[in-house]
């Protein structure tokens, strides 16, 4: 089992000792609008973790009636603001408000979702940028556990723009062949056997059956969806049978997600207010 | 065989009857640095296209040991100048000429190489931005030929910034199931079988032979290099006797490639002189 909760333990205390060294406090702002209680509950967690690592953290809760010119006012205001380091517009966005064009609003240099299209070409680019926190996060679930991900077969499931494709451009850079399929793959099970990292990043409950993983498999589990009550992951928990690695949901990449935005937001501060690691 | 001088006439007869509806005449500007032979006859090639489909082109050609701000200082005024809509910097720079933040000067607007990271970030998130030709080319001469990509399995050999990581995202955007290998890929022949459709972008000569591809493939050549004076694909010709479908080396995606780049400049221009198509 690769716990995320041990991995993020391990970063935090790394985070919480850098932050000690900085001659400021970072400070990161979360946009939510409306009142969708899953975001609300992940805004609050990221929040209880950017505080345990001594960050200064504000929601800005917005009515879910809010306006793009509202919202935009806001987001300029905050690039404005020379205290703020990190803004993160919680998604989803209600469906009146199209998140593309306003999550390149946001100043690329405070985008500590990395989903600005200016940061999402430098990692494509193999440029410094700001990376999104899921992707990043699977890297460092492997490094804790020093998997080595040079040279191996890694296939990905989903191709969203928080997950799946910045993941490719990641495993990518660190000299993995890459593999990304999707709703529209044909034979799925063929594709997933070649796996020898396997990321699911779907949502859809137990996509993944043991028969379709190769034996000795890394098993990266990201989607989730509810059933009768509980959070279930993409991946069947009989694969744990098969795989040699497995992510648990919840409690595997989840809690690595949510430290990956603090680090970002440490990393946007030092890098705006010119104190580069 | 995929004839790319065809779809290139194609592609440039359907361009010159776009040109000759407009108000304006869309101008291109490459600019070379050094006497590189290889590089100053690819620029003639894409002058003589453009001037055939009737747009004003200028090739502003610098001595080689020109500065990064001398460079910079003719990128910028190139930017301000509102008659320019394309300006090309032709690749390779010489060694003292960082190309990333070079590409990074040009105005997104008129970058119709599409290596500014803002367009790269663009198409990683499904928005409009311009794309690189080359990739753009390859989709192109599929969709002359009628051939399907949805769905297929795409494996592209080569991850650079020019064609592979962006044709990565061109296949995935038309629903195939990608995979991208490289130089650290291992047992590289097992993860070409798998190509329905295979795109060789390395420069290795022959390095792709009839055993390693799948029968009834697509196999689109890109790499070049030279060999006893001749330009040799990386793709050996004896293929022909697998595949379904081959480019000629050359005369296959070269000439797209030309095509796509006055292409782009056309859509640079409607777009920033707002006729928009």
């Amino acid at each position: 089992m690769l716990r995320g909760k041990e991995v993020s333990a391990g970063i935090a205390s790394r985070l919480k000792a850098a932050v000690e060294t900085l001659r400021f406090v970072p400070k990161l702002v979360f946009i939510r609008v409306g009142d969708d209680p899953a975001s609300s509950a992940y805004v609050r967690s990221k929040q209880r973790l950017a505080e345990r690592i001594g960050l200064l953290s504000e929601v800005l809760t917005l009515p879910s009636e809010t306006s793009r010119e509202q919202l935009s006012r806001y987001i300029h205001s905050l690039n404005e603001d020379a205290e703020v380091d990190g803004i993160l517009i919680q998604l989803p966005l209600p469906s009146h408000l199209e998140s593309g064009s306003l999550l390149a609003m946001i100043d690329p240099a405070k985008d500590v979702d990395g989903l600005h299209p200016m940061n999402v070409g430098l990692l494509w680019s193999g440029r410094w940028g700001l990376v999104p926190a899921t992707p990043a996060g699977l890297i460092a679930i492997l490094d804790h556990y020093q998997l080595p991900i040079e040279g191996r077969r890694v296939v990905i499931i989903g191709r969203s723009n928080l997950v799946g494709k910045p993941a490719a451009a990641l495993f990518l850079r660190r000299d993995a062949t890459v593999s990304i399929a999707h709703s529209r793959t044909q034979r799925l099970d063929a594709v997933v056997r070649q796996a020898e990292i396997l990321i699911s990043a779907v949502g859809k409950s137990h996509l993944i059956t043991p028969e379709m993983v190769q034996p000795h498999a890394i098993v990266l589990d990201v989607g989730f969806s509810r059933k009768e009550g509980h959070i279930v992951g993409d991946v069947h928990p009989r694969v744990a049978e098969v795989a040699d690695y497995l992510t648990p949901m919840p409690g595997g990449t989840g809690p690595v997600t949510v430290a990956m935005v603090i680090q970002n937001t440490i990393e946007a501060a030092k890098h705006r207010r010119g104190e580069r690691g």
